[in-house]
């Protein structure tokens, strides 16, 4: 079977934490200067892997193996949060950099296709998985040529301030069996349980809801309880409500959130004439995802028709419905994980958005997660223990291995 | 009887209204350039009507009687909430000056003493009530020397600024029989039964408790519903749960508000990890006032008891005890009432604070209240019909006289 090189794959992952490094994290937004540095140095080490390497014209770097398919595509995304830890998306990357050099250079066993990809721009500097839905072709036209950083740089100014013309590369046809990605899992959970390996089974779907309510600002002495119009006593009847049902209805891996809560004008002895919170859910099922937003939009309408404050609900951010993942490739994956890990390995859904949610609608994908110490993520903090970072590379190289022989799996 | 002169006392008030006039409002904040204008003009037109009339050292204007006592003190504060309406304040102002004109000018009956007052600062931009809390000896020495107003001038500057000493006026002593106070309701009771009098028993205390969560922040997708130390949700639910046990104890006075509510980092995709909210109420009751609070205390105590997230409670404005007025004056005040309004007077205790709960401490005190336009105040639009106004004068009138001449009244 094909073997990595543990030291190359952790000396790689340290050199890529350089661009952008702050204290142990890393700061490398899409686009930026140390960013496209951080892209070209990956360019240089694909091509030298043997690797035909690219960067498309929206950011992803590409490094195709000289190897006939069918292929494997294997990478993540090389840009960090605002504040970011040094292995989200970074792991990924250079997992695929470190399997397909790896089989490029093994000298054993048949020539076997890996290409290598680091995405643009997943954690939505200009927009949530700029790269991956640039090649899988799911942009608008419209949300491209609106897109802008916090800084109000236009994507277009950015991608021609970095000598990018702004067309993705797309899948060559035929080539793909299917994509892995290997992220950190930004959860405790594997931690908790003694687990090394997660297997992705399907990514959550979320709904995004604003709810705005308007009453009448009022004098906190004077106007007794029973004519006030109290938007603050709404939202938290609201919310307690809300929590109440979601309580009852939901699965093993809902969760729920209200991010956000303001009442205005917000002064001791003024009743809050308006208010306002952010309500999201996550869940890996579609049907229950439906059934919470219809019971929070029943519960909006009861709280308008007792009529004392008016309850509005507004989409905030595109609803995203769950994502199955290819259950073949998962199979793979869940028997090079026993195989390297004994029963330290466990089938989980993802809580978080990934780049392959996009892949998976143009050929099949697949996810496998490492522990993160503390479940810390998005932070300076976030790490992960050096054995498991080496073992998940083992997992995911010894999964592409049996994939592209086409080997059966148990599962 | 003595007799108010309504052309005279609605054209003084509509004068007063034009230091600091915007639209149908004033801004006249205390020791501003305007209010020290509308105090000097209010000192001429006490001498102008035959008071002794002076600015003390901290801002009081106070026109006194040529006659001996006993006597009565009338009047309220002439400054401003920073967008103010025209009357509150103003309002009592204007009847302390009238009715003091009224007895200096009559010729039939016996002379009888009313002193004229225009408190400094009542609504707080110093200091809440600082003028007549002054005058009664109540305010502390680190309380004048650490206040400032919003801008951060403090009240040393600006009394310097204004060539005030800071040094007050105090009651001469043996000279008063007691305070007489008239207000606009600041709410729409009156209003809404129809009446055109309030006479007030007492004055609610009060309670502001700040209470803030600690919680764990962390990502709102990967951290499971039972791992979370989520700050908004326990501020939900604490708020929840007082809202339920005030609704079981208030009596038909008490009211409750949460004014301010603010949770942090206040994003959807992060679960909150700090939350703060803002608790006041009030009560005429004290008994119940304290009730209140130990239920509260309770709450906070019990939502800390599941250690999920650290609730702290710290008391953000000093408590106000509920001052009961004098039921003699109040009682003169009550048959004056009946005189000029038939039935359309009602007792009724004021949600509000006002300097006479600070008089109160030092000589008999009471109120009266005229209603409130669609109860709204501290707002341009507060208003109150010219009818409403010059009754309330003449009731206001009619039972100094009735005082000062130390007739029974059948209360």
């Amino acid at each position: 079977v094909v073997t990595i090189d543990p030291d190359r794959l952790l000396t790689d992952l340290r050199r890529l934490r350089r661009f952008g490094a702050v204290d142990q994290g890393v700061v490398r937004q899409s686009l930026t200067p140390i960013d496209l540095e951080a892209r070209d140095w990956l360019r240089r080490r694909m091509a030298d892997a043997g690797l035909d390497a690219t960067i498309d014209g929206v950011g992803n770097v590409i490094g195709r193996s000289p190897t006939d398919g069918p292929a494997l595509l294997i990478g993540s995304h090389a840009d960090t949060q605002p504040t970011g830890g040094w292995l989200d998306g970074a792991l990924g990357v250079i997992y695929g950099l470190e399997i397909a050099r790896a089989f490029i250079q093994r000298t054993d066993g048949p020539p076997l296709a890996v290409d290598a990809v680091a995405w643009v721009d997943e954690e939505g500097t200009f927009g949530s998985c700029l790269g991956s839905r640039s090649y899988c072709g799911l942009t608008t036209s419209d949300e491209l040529a609106t897109a802008k950083n916090a800084d109000g740089v236009t994507l277009t100014e950015a991608w021609r301030a970095a000598g990018l013309d702004g067309v993705a590369a797309r899948p060559e046809p035929g080539r793909y069996r299917g994509y892995l990605e290997a992220h950190i899992e930004q959860g405790a959970s594997l931690e908790r349980d003694g687990n090394q390996i997660g297997v992705v089974t399907e990514i959550v779907g979320s709904r995004n809801i604003a709810i705005g309510f308007l009453g009448q600002q009022n004098h906190a002495g004077t106007t007794p309880m029973h004519l006030r119009r109290d938007a603050a006593t709404a939202l938290v009847e609201l919310a307690h409500t809300i929590n109440l049902e979601f309580r009852r209805l939901a699965g093993s891996a809902t969760v729920w959130t209200i991010g956000r809560m303001t009442v205005a004008p917000g002064a001791a002895s003024i009743i809050p004439g308006t208010a306002e919170m952010h309500l999201q859910f996550r869940d890996p099922d579609l049907g229950r995802l439906e059934t919470l937003e219809a019971v929070t939009l029943q519960l909006i309408d009861d709280a308008n028709a007792d009529g004392v404050v008016d309850v509005t609900a507004t989409p905030s951010i595109a609803p995203v419905n769950p994502t199955k993942l290819d259950e073949e490739l998962a199979s793979h994956l869940a028997a090079a994980a026993e195989q390297v890990a004994g029963s330290r390995w466990v089938a989980m859904p993802s809580a978080a958005v990934h780049d392959a949610m996009f892949l998976a609608e143009v050929m099949p994908a697949a996810m496998l997660f490492v522990p993160s110490i503390g479940g810390i993520s998005h932070d300076f903090a976030e790490n992960t223990r050096d054995e498991d970072i080496v073992l998940g590379c083992e997992a995911l190289a010894a999964a592409a291995e049996s994939i592209l022989r086409g080997e059966p799996t148990a599962g």
